[in-house]
């Protein structure tokens, strides 16, 4: 069969520690997962009860732009988190945080565009871009900066990615960084997306959506982090008034509508916050002891992560081959890691993922069995 | 903000139609819907219960490919459905067929390629190519070829999709047809992607795959029709066993996975082929009273309609505007139809679509409402 050259992305790393850590618990073993982006919790219960009530129903196609109840619902959101008065009409419900990308990279840059972004930055960023015929630049970003781009530091490009919490860092924008930087893109005609998925899960003074300091954004959120939806593909995107009737043909091209079933389950997850909030506590217990326990052990060497369930960790005192380190780690402390090649394909051969989105109690094991690794090495 | 041009797809008229059609049902009007290209039922029974039961599990991430017992499954439908004995590993479950398209053309082709398709067909094949910096080449087909391409039609062009039955026609490919187009198609060195969305919808001799006849193909097919299972977004590809690792990061990176839920249902839905079968002999005694009553109506002018839902009819000697013809319809019979614009930039001014995926009641009440119409005229 012919192949095209932008269908060659990369392949995920992490999913080699997964089919190695799989190997290893179908062999016997008992693996501490610490190498994966997503809850251990499933939807809220109120979401699922609602789901089980509605599936009486046809759930055909609804709207592209999703169901109104729920974009109303989601732009009720940005009032109480933000205090951001939001007009429905801007909401547009996607599959996934995925679906959003895909729309706002066709809506917004053409074949041979080149979009930046920091790096380490969320791998599919550079995947999705390359799919569609784009070019992702990356923004080498400092340690001493929480990894995250100064606005002075923007190459010549025709968009921005923006991410805050970022994965892999977990490291968080300020609203005068996020003024900075788009305004920096602004002025130099670059469309900026800004990534907000993980916001919900911060720990300190809370994130700040790019909305707070223009309208001229595309914001990209899903219900898979916060409210623990993963596999249900269910996100959105906020969108410029301008953009919304382009961003409407697309969808009803591209996908049609969100999946019907998934949005009945985020309208009614939209009202379970409290249980949204518990997991936030367990996500708080397990980073306290991460920051212990990993420094204890040896791993240091981390940006002050304020959000999401991940941390970064530089290596370089340790290894230069991240994806060796992982590996030894996984054969020999049993702890499943992801090493910061997917992250950042220059400087990841020297870094670490840390995920801490399971139970507490598996997280104090894999501290455990670390901190014993690291004695022994 | 900026945007792309390929951004800038064209609308769905359909959509228009139904707005129009939703605008006169608030001011009180009764409308009967032959426009919606979409089943009135719900998903299977069996497939409802299914999820219900597993509403108490997490669902997050399945693996990009899909739930191995779904691919399992799928292929099995080949082995009842058409003899072919089918690798699992070459199914690709995918977000709905629409998500089949997207990965198909990534995998396929880059960003200037040609892909060609007969018109009439389905509109987002145009759309999506677009949104993909894709060049789409109608073929001009031939009423009394039923719609379908000829081989000896291909123009020059990198890529080619076939539809059976097709989408507005309900037109069925035979075996040495689909032999024919194909392996003039590889002799072009153009890849064949063969929408095969309506199979099991069929009142004759039945549907075949280009399975049959080539592994040198990618097949797309969906939930959504013979399941009825339009708004959960979950359909498949079947890819050539070297495409099925491209396909694979490609999806890993665009979609994560499939709707998980969406997932359960369709595995349970894959055993409720009585339900299935049950709302086929709807479709079929609709089908017989649609060609029955729009030729008495005068609307005679129409290839026969093997497959699908849908019946598309030459209104030439009617009208040279099926946008005004489909609202003059809309207005003074109170009937929704889809002007025949949508598939077939060129000569669909003058043809309109008929859907019968309704109850059989609403289908005799549009009959007589088009008959007294057309009389009245």
């Amino acid at each position: 069969m012919r192949s095209s050259l932008r269908g060659q992305v990369d392949p995920f790393i992490v999913m080699d520690v997964m089919a190695a850590a799989a190997k290893a618990e179908a062999a016997g073993r008992h693996i501490i997962h610490m190498e994966v982006g997503q809850p251990g919790t499933p939807a809220p219960e109120g979401a699922r009860r609602a789901l089980a009530a509605a599936l009486e129903q046809p759930l055909g196609y609804t709207v592209a732009l999703g169901l109104p109840a729920l974009r109303q619902g989601i732009a009720d959101l940005y009032r109480r988190w933000y205090g951001v008065d939001l007009d429905p009409a801007r909401v547009v419900v996607t599959p996934g945080s995925s679906g959003a990308f895909i729309l706002a990279f066709s809506a917004l840059f053409d074949a041979g565009d080149r979009v930046a972004m920091g790096f380490p930055g969320y791998p599919s960023y550079r995947q999705i871009l390359r799919a569609m015929s784009l070019t992702p630049v990356g923004i080498p970003t400092r340690a001493e900066d929480r990894y995250q781009p100064r606005s002075g530091d923007l190459p010549e490009a025709e968009g921005l990615i923006l991410a805050s919490p970022g994965n892999p860092s977990g490291t968080v924008l300020t609203v005068p960084e996020l003024a900075a930087l788009t305004e920096a893109a602004r002025a130099r005609g670059m469309a900026v997306i800004s990534d907000e998925i993980y916001h919900g899960l911060s720990y300190g003074d809370g994130c700040h959506s790019a909305l707070e300091v223009t309208d001229e954004v595309v914001v990209v959120n899903s219900f898979s982090k916060y409210f623990s939806m993963t596999g249900w593909r269910v996100g959105w995107m906020v969108v410029p008034p301008d953009m919304v009737r382009t961003v409407e043909r697309l969808a009803q091209n591209l996908f049609i509508c969100p999946p019907h079933a998934s949005q009945v389950a985020a309208l009614a997850a939209l009202d379970c916050i409290p249980e949204a909030e518990a997991n936030r506590a367990v996500y708080a217990e397990n980073r306290r002891l991460m920051l212990e326990g990993l420094a204890r052990a040896g791993f240091d060497r981390i940006a002050p992560p304020e959000g999401a369930f991940y941390i970064y960790a530089d290596v370089s005192h340790l290894t230069d081959n991240s994806l060796n380190f992982a590996a030894e780690i996984l054969e020999k402390a049993g702890v499943a890691v992801t090493p910061g090649l997917d992250f950042d394909p220059d400087r990841g051969a020297q870094t670490l993922r840390f995920s801490y989105a399971r139970a507490t109690a598996d997280i104090a094991e894999g501290l455990a069995r670390l901190t014993a690794f690291m004695a022994a090495r």
